[in-house]
């Protein structure tokens, strides 16, 4: 305990799961660590969870820095004590208790939520729930396996509870670099130029006498899954990676890329599965997400760094990543979400981002959370970030869905995510559809050609060339446009 | 003459403006000077409509900074020569051409149009067409009354045609500052810290070589009008000016706000107006276009700099302008849209983003381009990158258009170009709804209590109640979200 609780005078805070849990009052805000299922507190979570448990009255706001897991999310939303929920979700209660109207749910670009919380836009936030590694001499708090919005829970909770998680080595010190950007109108240009950049310190600074509890634990993460990679994943892969190659050899790619951003998922699996089979090396990944296959990628050498702001490893990759620490310790850098995430970095370095859509439609809008218009998935994210500002945006889905009673590319999405300004390429197994410079005409045509799946091909023609000499700029039949989505709700299939 | 080209090298290619024409061949693409109807080339395009009046195959690629006036865009639309047509435009001929199938038109935001022209995503510039006034000793071009896209056509162009603009004063000299940043994955951040700092050269650096011809002109600029200020303006701009007061008292915004930018036309001119009349001073509009108020709060005090890509100023602003170079001259400076507009300054120091909708819908989304989700109106322009980057993102509209015929709030938007995740504030004249960290279904609630108009009230209500218990998340029924609009397209009302 002497080397996880390194501030001697914090030892005397340590305290029960139940002790800290009751910290937490009804009508509080609480800002977690956490994103992706890696990295946020599961004790007292768990604890509070338990003591309220006959308190129908008793409702938190719940902020994160991205989606967390079952131990966290999961059992919130069940107890029924979620009022409301910031910025990003993935867990099946969760998303169960918002698209039932009993959660409050804020779908938010991560880079603008650490910013804006800073900003007070979202009220005060109460108290920060920190899983660490350690707390150093001084006071200061080293996250465990992923960083996102901790630094700001941090700075402005009033009262911090730390959870040190044993069962996470204490070599993690270290790999994370911490940077909070000052506030406008006094903030300089953050001096982060190269994705292998340091720019912070290797732990939260916080003010000491705010930790007000410390509660040990060894609780594990929901274990991790990593989607293996189908067929027509393997297709789109092969799809874009044939563009990449095209981009180099007509200039408008340096021969080693830019910095990659990638999703989580079948697909973004595939994608990177795909560069590790090409002549593609001595890339850079600047993203989110650390995977398993970015491990892969960084030992045989055809990534030479990887900066994120989680770990989301497999429990075999964990212990691959926990055994070769020192090597990764080289090449892996955890930031928090406000930097991996930041549009003036993504701008600068030229990130090529790499996100996957629920739908598309024939002009090059992009739904990413939203299920026939109504029912939230999960959230934008972080994609919002690196499409605006990335070099290049693409986005990639089969072309069909439920074994081909939804399209993917239909007359007019159901919901906006992306515009039709911020959506460079689309690719699906069938194709890719290059929009840049293109009318919206010109990007329908060429997204009917190459993305639509053959079955659907005639129906997106029709729709298009019935009104096309009525309104040939954006031809759309308003009575029409989302007669697609009427009637797969109707009939359960858009046939 | 000799003090408007001074690169005494140069003088021999003085050529009028037919013999420079003639160097625009069918099929190529040109970039020209101007942004809003101000610093565009005037002579050679009329030169050039007269030499292919009778060629009924010659079109060319028209890009710009953002809108150009009747002599550029009217007179190329009216000819039938345009092919594509990028980044934005204003003009009623190429509306009218672009709606018509005519013209293939790109709507870019104004940051993304000039570094990807640099990247080569939208092809070859073969001809740069820019009014200077004047040319430097070292051959290099001095713009006029704005900047826009200039810099990046001079590079990249193999040719320059430069239009010598005699009307313009030679004491313009000095008030643009020309900063063009490096491509990834070398780019180092941008220096601007402070709205007022100057980070580049008086000048556009060229390679003189490439200045083929310089045509000497004394046309004016179309003359630019200025929008009244009506009553409901006046109560859009009353709610907004409240609600900063609000902000700076709970401690949200500084005394003195935040860098101001603001679009064209009543309302803005309204909200100019009112900031003027209330209590504060000292501020800062870091912006697109400089319009006649933007002299009258820098007269008067309230503004101490106003930094833009344009000077669209009324004959009488441009007078009054002249006549007070010297002093405006330390107050005043024009950028290249690329710096006027980048993402990276626009979250740095924090800017409150103000522009327009033509529509809203309950759930927050705004639609800034298409009528009725097919017909374009002017373009997305600059509203994208101050709307995503800022610190503050605010959307006025009058609730109701067309005698009442059209209601502005509208169950969903039929076109998106800002997005729920991007829109922080709504205002009408009815009133003001900040949306930050509302839920869909609070925002629904708050738009149409506070934004909409009475008359629309009632079945926006009932839109979102008939379906809210079955989708209580976002509720939309897809049959039923564009009937508003299809119901305007078929009975020219939406009552």
């Amino acid at each position: 305990m002497e080397e996880r609780v390194k501030c001697t005078s914090l030892r005397s805070r340590i305290k029960s799961a139940k002790e800290a849990a009751s910290m937490i009052k009804t009508g509080m805000t609480v800002g977690t660590s956490g994103f992706t299922p890696t990295g946020y507190p599961k004790a007292v979570p768990e604890a509070l969870v338990e003591m309220v448990r006959d308190d129908d009255d008793f409702r938190i706001n719940l902020y994160t820095g991205a989606s967390v897991g079952q131990g966290l999310d999961g059992i919130m939303a069940e107890a029924g004590i979620i009022n409301k929920r910031m910025p990003y979700q993935t867990n099946n209660s969760m998303r169960k208790a918002l698209n039932s109207g009993d959660v409050h749910y804020t779908d938010i670009h991560l880079s603008h939520f650490a910013q804006q919380i800073r900003y007070g836009f979202y009220g005060k936030v109460d108290i920060a729930l920190i899983e660490a590694a350690q707390i150093t001499e001084e006071g200061y708090i080293v996250p465990t396996t992923s960083v996102g919005a901790s630094p700001v829970f941090c700075s402005e909770a009033e009262q911090i509870i730390v959870e040190i998680n044993t069962g996470k080595p204490l070599d993690l010190c270290g790999i994370h670099d911490i940077y909070q950007p000052e506030d406008p109108p006094n903030r300089k240009p953050i001096p982060l130029v190269n994705p292998v950049d340091r720019i912070g310190k290797p732990y939260i600074e916080v003010e000491p006498d705010k930790i007000k509890a410390i509660v040990i634990t060894d609780q594990e993460d929901d274990p991790i899954g990593f989607a293996p990679v189908d067929e027509n994943s393997s297709k789109i892969a092969r799809n874009l990676i044939g563009f990449f190659e095209k981009e180099v050899e007509e200039g408008r790619l340096p021969h080693n890329l830019l910095p990659l951003q990638s999703g989580v998922g079948s697909v973004a699996n595939a994608v990177l599965k795909g560069i590790s089979d090409s002549e593609f090396k001595d890339l850079v990944f600047y993203s989110e997400v650390i995977q398993d296959n970015v491990l892969d990628l960084l030992d045989e050498g055809t990534f030479r760094f990887a900066s994120g702001t989680s770990l989301t490893l497999s429990p075999d990759g964990f212990k691959r990543f926990y055994q070769k620490l020192e090597e990764y310790r080289e090449k892996v850098l955890l930031r928090p979400m406000e930097i991996s995430n930041n549009p003036e970095i993504i701008r600068r370095i030229g990130s090529i981002a790499m996100n996957t859509a629920i739908e598309a439609d024939i002009f090059g809008n992009v739904n990413s959370t939203h299920i026939m218009g109504s029912k939230m998935m999960n959230g934008i994210g972080g994609s919002g970030d690196f499409t605006r500002a990335g070099y290049l945006s693409i986005f990639t889905t089969p072309s069909i869905a439920k074994n081909g009673d939804i399209s993917a590319i239909v007359p007019m999405v159901s919901h906006v995510d992306h515009t039709e300004h911020d959506v460079n390429v689309i690719v699906t197994e069938q194709g890719l559809a290059d929009l840049r410079g293109l009318s919206p005409i010109q990007r329908a045509e060429t997204i009917i050609k190459n993305c639509a799946h053959p079955d659907y091909k005639e129906l997106l023609n029709n729709y298009l060339k019935n009104i096309q000499n009525e309104a040939p700029h954006t031809p759309h039949q308003m009575s029409r446009a989302l007669s697609w989505h009427e009637k797969f709700v109707n009939t359960k299939s858009m046939r």
